[in-house]
């Protein structure tokens, strides 16, 4: 196994969710770009990050830049949903044990947060356990 | 003078628009978090960098991490506006001669986004010559 913003390329290459889970921290926290509460816990995040990759990651989606930190970094992403161009960043940060601890996305513009807002809100009541 | 970075960091501190102005590069590109569209020039980009840093750099304002790189750097802040915490980042290139070539912020989450539209439009309204 790699770094762990290695080990986050491959999953995003690979889209394997099992490789997502053993990556995340117990108690990860995840920072959405639309709403202001932290969400805790692998669960949650897990959740949250599958359904962003369903969405995000498709075949106009690719990692512009990179600024790698000794334990984070920040990627900035574009990509493209329903025509509209959404730019954004995955600021990802990781514990000495190679786990991601903190994932938090901004995007811009205006549009790209709302599209989101949008699209995520149905993936997230489709996925959720009621 | 220090790098481009450090120069930055004193403009916040100082609000000194000569230096703003001096520490832009003539063809600089600014992209806001709420519009798609660049904004190309020194003008443009110096109205609304001096519009933001009247809105944000409040006694609230201040810079929480960065992630330098060899010609470019992001910035994490967080501020305050009306009592909505805003979160963002400003992206910041600069060229050989020191200057910044480009500038982008995003913010979350969208009641940030929101409430700096608002206020933005209003600032560069009274800005703006007509």
């Amino acid at each position: 196994m790699g770094t762990p913003l290695e080990a986050w390329h491959e999953i995003v290459r690979t889209r394997d969710g099992a490789a997502l889970e053993s990556l995340l921290d117990d108690d990860v926290i995840f920072e959405s770009p639309v709403v202001h509460t932290p969400q805790l816990g692998k669960r949650v995040t897990s959740l949250y990050l599958r359904a962003a990759l369903a969405l995000l990651n498709n075949e106009k989606f690719r990692y512009d830049n990179e600024w790698p930190g000794p334990s984070s970094a920040v990627l900035e992403f574009v990509t493209e949903v329903d025509g509209i161009t959404i730019n954004g960043v995955d600021i990802i940060s990781w514990n000495e044990a190679g786990k991601i601890t903190h994932f938090k996305v901004m995007v811009r513009p205006l549009k790209a947060i709302n599209i989101l807002h949008q699209k995520m809100g149905e993936l997230l009541a489709a996925r959720s356990p009621v």
